[in-house]
């Protein structure tokens, strides 16, 4: 085994140590009749950052069988060890760490092409390639974002998509999780790494206070910053303005910020007019799927110098002496200046991702008929996910007494 | 004007003062062609804490031409001078501070025999008590509470309920405002009015981590408190340990806990068995609706004497020289022993009260054909208090550009 | 017993039943040979507010046969019924609540008069009033606010200090506790009561970030407030900055805040160029000891128009429309509308008020040659009653291991 | 320039442009009359972490003519890059990272023999080690830590110090800021870099609650997880207790904990005894000056089998099937697996440095005379940083007016 292939396998090793309830979800599925084989003869693509806990995903639908094909969800997340280690495994990577957007795209509709039976996919653009090809033969798909579930709901509302998509996104035991202390820590991760800089008392902007944006609040504030919030949705302003954020227009707040931080699944967050109001040395960094909240190349054609002045770090000065700081070029700063979110909270979304999977074989036959192709999150698989998060996580609840139970079902005077 | 009507007078200007977003929902009534007559020739029951908040909501019904007749929802949280207040203009209260359970019950019974035109409720004890009559006419109801809302649903669902009703509970301006963050800190007011004790580095036991839960949680963490939640859900006892808080079973939190809190909803969540096992002084607090949360009279069985010690709290001396407080009776502390909920969070609900009523008025002859009794929150409710809490609040967001709308609803890549 | 002697002994034994501490340091001076006879022929004059922890210890002071004289240390925070309990137990009290401020001097000066043998006061008055007679049988004092400590000091320079006094502040179980624990509570104590208003989402401006400010900027945010601190010392500024708070100059902060909360010590924090900033409704209170913050002359003058709206809440009308309100007529809020610190906190303090006044009686011949009328706080005070603080609280710490012990002494490379 | 030099270059850059309060007193240096010739032909031996906020200030003691000679402060801790860059300004430098144990020694006693006139530390290692030779020439000395604070004071109770040492850690400038905001978010930094798992949920228990401690406890309370705080000392466990943090003895807080972190300046504190209690998978952490603080030989001598399973992770395997991890072989977590201290926080500490440094330059002849050897923190020095620390942090704060002047010394009744 090579050094990379041995550290990504170090690697991929902490991570499943660190993934009980996913385990647990393997563990289910081994015991039904199929056991290993549930995947057997399956041709599925995968389209995912390629970090250490995607490799415990994609391994275990390599050992149920599946013939995996991977692609990177985003040129700069992939981790060469672990894409190493998985290729030694005998999967087909195709994704490398800094790779040109032409090769990411590339890989992504090579895969497309490639007649997968089943798709996994991370922001829709997998699903969005498969559309644009002639293939039939694809059984279904997942996808694990809030981006990819606006973008699978205009493709099915366009009649475009062909086959049966899970929403795991809409899992609750995901995306109260994932989206929520997930990015959270992951972007203190991502901000520490890349800026090496000082939290505690900077006025950090957050756009967007979806799970996304306030797991990013909250720990950002809980790292001593100063949190001010921009939404375009009343209720969720009213409930930052609750939670004791400064509530302001991307305009006003572009004047106070020393970070900016971007979680919307929007697009043009960021854009000329407020870089023009920002203070010198303001930093700018995404958190969404895709590196489009931040109009970065509208920034570079307002700078006359541009600079990496460290590792996921550029400097654009601007007119006046003023200089602004992109990090990561604008692409999601959590898996590309850091290691993403971590094993604990990917195990909850990849064994929902498994048991959709699974699902999705499952009732391949009722699916096929069902015209509402943008599936409703099963209720069950959640239920499934929770009970092994009890066990994962060591956590004991009460249960309902029976006069609890009907107590809850009745509408007698207390 | 008596002494006491002054009182409540004050009081209630005091609260109008700071209810701007249901003054906006009055307003945008008012401009509607039946302007000030839109509740003319309505008898209304309403069965509400007779608060300050309340009165607002009261005396508007009333200047909007319904003939009011407002009855207690608990029978230790009405205060007197807004009673005084109400009747000076002319609404007729049947409420009294710490009135006996009977005449509490009796004052209900007799609302529902009134033949009301519509049912303003906080708990479904008046729906209830109403399907226990002859009475036909009612054209509709609200109801203000969890509690109400799930024991409506096992009226509709044995087929008692005659008229449809609106869950105001179940609007996002409501549930998400009222039950979390007006809980949160009216429980801090209830605590410190009642106990007078410090709450830094006490150990809380938080029932339930409902939307009520962590709002009091949130809160005496806010104060400084060393928070347990327990639950019944696996969902909402995982958020729980992620928020950092410790999750246990009951059986084991009672044992650590100074101060207990339930939150829940349920009946018995502290029992005999719980009783037995806590430490000399504990104090028991009730937040949710009914008074059956803790199970005082249980309490009282194992007691061998019992004194009121202060006002709001029963020491109940145990067996072996232990000795447990009961916080109001085991009845609503924040509106028993607090002020109840501030005005700046009531006027979200009752905005939603006032149009939710209009809405019933309006839609008569659809709504009288749907099966359906319990209603879905009509959504447009939802949006209009969102934007007059825009005003309200002096809340200032973005706007969604024209390329952000376009964005939300393609599927093409970014 | 009269129905408020009855209510007072009821809060003195609540009170109590919360002190273990206090107890702990009865105990053990009553261990001593004097036993109970410690200020047996002592005549003790307090100056205090008259609340329910100070009964605790005032009728400590009398049952070690001390003959105490007690005056309110502020015109609006006397508790009648504590005070008729007081008197009910033979102790000589000449304080009632909402006494003129005549009365209130009166009182002060009818104390030093009397020839007292110990002082004990807040805020240092009834120290300047003994120094403005003829008496000269004091043989010390001791204060209880670091208002009182800047005054003894002034006095002291000025070599009008005729005896030693121990400033209690200066104690680290003091002021590490009650100035910060004690007054962030019962500030939000006292808010909550007078105001019934939300705390959630409003800008809270607190003036000076001391023990007192920084208990109170931390429990307003945790009660969910934005807050603002302003200070005239650059290292608490920094400090604050870095706690994730804004810092701006009072003119500036003037204009954001809904509620002002001075903290400092000072005098005219609040005053009329502020006034004239500030948003129509702004509340403004005053934690500090003297009601001296908050220029309310100044306001009274500017304002056309002046009402008591709710109990403790005076709004004042300013010219243009614009009405301000004033909390407590300027006066301690969590004092007054509030019931001060908790009993927990208090026993920390009053704990350090025995022991310091026993040290005076230890020490008298030592001291009387001392020219240092002013002392520092005796170490061996802390010490003792963080031992009964460990006991009280039940909390368990380490030990150092006796390689600890010399590891902490060495120099040696580890 | 080799590439390696270009990067610490680019840190360098990177972290000066942070630094602006220690550029501010730079320049104030500079405008006195011996300008950039401050320390012209001063030998200038320093051990310090070899970061890049270190070489700021290295540089500029370069550029002030002093001759340096940098050596480690720990084997682990010290970034090549950083060190070629010095290199290259003509700095000597003997440091590389991941030394052995031997070199690190050899290097300080090699700076020590070279008979230097002054002396910057962080640990007290440098003095221990000149206190062992016999030179005579050191003018003086500074010290950065606490750790090196209490050797210093050892080294000065034996007469073994022989010159004078600015206690640059006694600077409130210093420790209220980067032991505390500084060592809070490094050892996030750390623990994230180094596990890449999740934080909130865990319990994270902080042995310590001086500076250090609580700016641990603080922030690890931030990312989510609940703190156990375990102290030697009553009164700084009072404080963490109504911090409500829960306060335990280390043999009860050793079976809760899933990470353990040390911020005592002690020895011993996590040893054989508690690693037997401890539960399977917990991480031991280290965020004291020396490695000390974790009994590693004694874990190592327990385990049966040891591994290093991620950078800077080692599983030491314990008898019974169960593992403990321990994080950067028990030194400083947030220098050897983060970054260290961010250049906002460092300034501060730096530019205490350099002031102490021409401190001692400037009081040559005085200090000669002067028996105490460790010296009181100049309070001078304290207040310029201050006020360097406003400008460099944009802060505006209020000035007393001359009547808030006269009050602060008058005893008048206000």
């Amino acid at each position: 085994m090579s050094e990379r292939e041995e550290l990504g396998r170090a690697s991929f090793e902490w991570a499943k140590a660190h993934m009980p309830v996913f385990e647990l979800a393997e563990r289910y599925l081994k015991k039904r009749e199929t056991g290993r084989n549930l995947f057997q003869g399956i041709h599925l693509a995968a389209c995912l950052h390629v970090s250490k806990e995607t490799a415990v995903l994609i391994d275990s639908l390599h050992s149920f069988g599946a013939e995996v094909q991977l692609v990177a969800a985003n040129p700069l997340s992939s981790q060469d060890d672990i894409a190493s280690f998985l290729k030694s495994r005998g999967v087909s990577v195709f994704a490398r760490s800094g790779e040109s957007p032409e090769e990411y795209t590339a890989s992504i509709e090579a895969a497309a092409k490639c007649s997968p039976d089943l798709i996994v996919d991370d922001g829709g653009e997998l699903h969005v390639a498969y559309s644009a090809t002639d293939s039939t033969g694809c059984k279904g798909g997942t996808d694990e974002t809030t981006s990819g579930t606006v973008r699978l709901k205009a493709l099915a509302d366009q009649g475009k998509l062909r086959y049966p998509v899970v929403p795991v996104n809409e899992a609750k035991t995901k995306h109260l999780f994932d989206n929520k202390y997930g990015s959270g820590q992951s972007t203190i991760d991502g901000l520490l790494r890349a800026t090496g800089l000082l939290l505690s008392g900077k006025s950090v902007v957050v756009a967007g206070y979806g799970w996304v944006g306030r797991g990013v609040a909250l720990r950002t504030r809980g790292m001593g910053a100063r949190v001010i919030v921009t939404e375009v949705d009343g209720l969720k302003a009213l409930e930052a303005h609750l939670d004791g954020f400064e509530v302001l227009r991307m305009i006003e707040a572009a004047e106070q910020g020393d970070i900016f931080l971007t979680c919307t699944g929007q697009i043009d967050i960021l854009r000329a007019e407020h870089f023009q109001k920002m203070k010198d040395g303001a930093m700018l960094g995404n958190v969404g799927h895709f590196d489009r909240e931040i109009d970065v190349p509208a920034l570079y054609r307002l700078g006359r110098n541009t600079e990496e002045v460290r590792k996921n770090i550029t400097r654009i000065e601007l007119e006046r002496g003023k200089s602004l700081y992109v990090l990561c070029q604008g692409r999601v700063v959590n898996l590309v200046a850091g290691e993403g979110h971590p094993p604990e909270i990917m195990q909850l979304s990849f064994a929902n991702q498994l048991l959709s999977l699974c699902y999705l074989i499952d009732h391949e036959n009722e699916l096929r008929k069902e015209k509402r192709k943008l599936l409703q999150f099963p209720e069950e698989i959640d239920s499934l996910v929770t009970g092994f998060a009890m066990e994962g996580f060591h956590l004991k609840i009460d249960k309902l007494t029976e006069r609890q139970r009907d107590y809850a079902s009745s509408y007698y005077s207390p």
